[in-house]
């Protein structure tokens, strides 16, 4: 049955970026550290156009990251995942991160205060500009995906918005063994939510660890 | 090879203890969420002079538990950990949260910044009183421990001691899937840090998910 799927990297000490995130520095200072178990992998090459390429298939992460890409049919992003802009797009040609052919290939809804026309890349992938809050986004998400999953793709506000919500049906977390000392936690301000973390699976990679959890109310 | 260790519990939010400790709460409000997993296994009932007594000797985190508690010689602990007495010590007659037979059966060595005499107890525990640092406090539990591994008890100030004086071999992070959204986070203020933590494991239990690293510099 399709689900609502997320998958972050974090720092050992529990942040999704690092500090001053911006156009410099996507994933803020040091930032990169959370990502360099992943994009080394055949998995993560794979997804985005280059097969054949990375190396470690046999790394316990390759599955894991292959497991968790697999079957997803729309993505719900935040605003400050999609690029640095900020407040109205105005005459902005900003078109993600991931230049012309981005690695979703399916819809893209990403969340933001200012309207702005659908932008549609190559290979299948769309952006959605919502306007309507996160449970219209995930609405939206859901019927484009049909029997498939939707993933939040991040970053940590979208994520804990979709916890205060109730959204979320499974939460990987990936922990890069890197101390980043400042920036943006994943799990910030959420005590006293009204969930249950369900371990379902630990794998411990060379380079990462991946925790599974099914969330539930 | 004798090792300094730690384990330490920490909600999914990264906190080792909640908001305000005190005699009232040791492990601060919401705390005692993070050791749920743990005070049922049968390997702490037996460190706890409870043998027999328990459940869950099929859980994964028995086992954890269990080796991880194992040869262990001596144990350096934070003052607040011992107990919620702050500043001198005066005439307290504080013997510790842990009755009259603690369960280290070994040396304690409690960081202060007061004298105080050592304090024999029952069962082979007796707690030694160091102000000249953790440094010194960790010289002595290996001295004290001989051949068998020297245990940071914690709490997370202790283990953050530890980790910038570079004193720490390995660490044992259990995660209790609770939030806390508030309190003492185990691994804080560490930006920068000149060390390295190797994932060894990771164990998913029912009710917490225990990632091993090796620590180095």
């Amino acid at each position: 049955m399709a689900k609502v799927k997320c998958q972050m990297s974090i720092s050992l000490d529990g942040f999704a970026a690092g500090a001053n995130q911006g156009e410099e520095h996507p994933l803020g200072e040091g930032g990169e550290s959370l990502h360099e178990w992943l994009v080394k992998l055949p998995s993560f090459n794979e997804a985005h156009g280059r097969p054949g390429e990375g190396e470690g298939a046999d790394n316990p992460s390759d599955a894991v990251f292959r497991e968790a890409a697999q079957n997803t049919g729309a993505t719900v992003m935040g605003r400050n995942m999609f690029g640095p802009v900020r407040g109205e797009w105005g005459d902005s040609d900003w078109r993600g991160w991931w230049g012309e052919e981005p690695p979703f290939h399916s819809p893209v809804y990403v969340l933001t205060h200012h309207e702005r026309e659908p932008l549609e890349m190559q290979g299948g992938t769309t952006f959605h500009f919502v306007t309507e809050g996160v449970e219209r986004a995930v609405e939206l998400a859901r019927e484009s995906a049909g029997e498939r999953d939707v993933a939040i793709g991040g970053g940590a506000a979208t994520v804990q918005q979709c916890l205060r919500a109730g959204l979320l049906d499974e939460l990987l977390i990936n922990i890069a063994p890197a101390l980043l000392g400042d920036g943006e936690r994943l799990l910030d301000g959420l005590g006293g939510l009204d969930a249950s973390f369900e371990p379902l699976r630990a794998v411990a990679g060379p380079e990462a660890t991946h925790l599974l959890y099914r969330v539930a109310r």
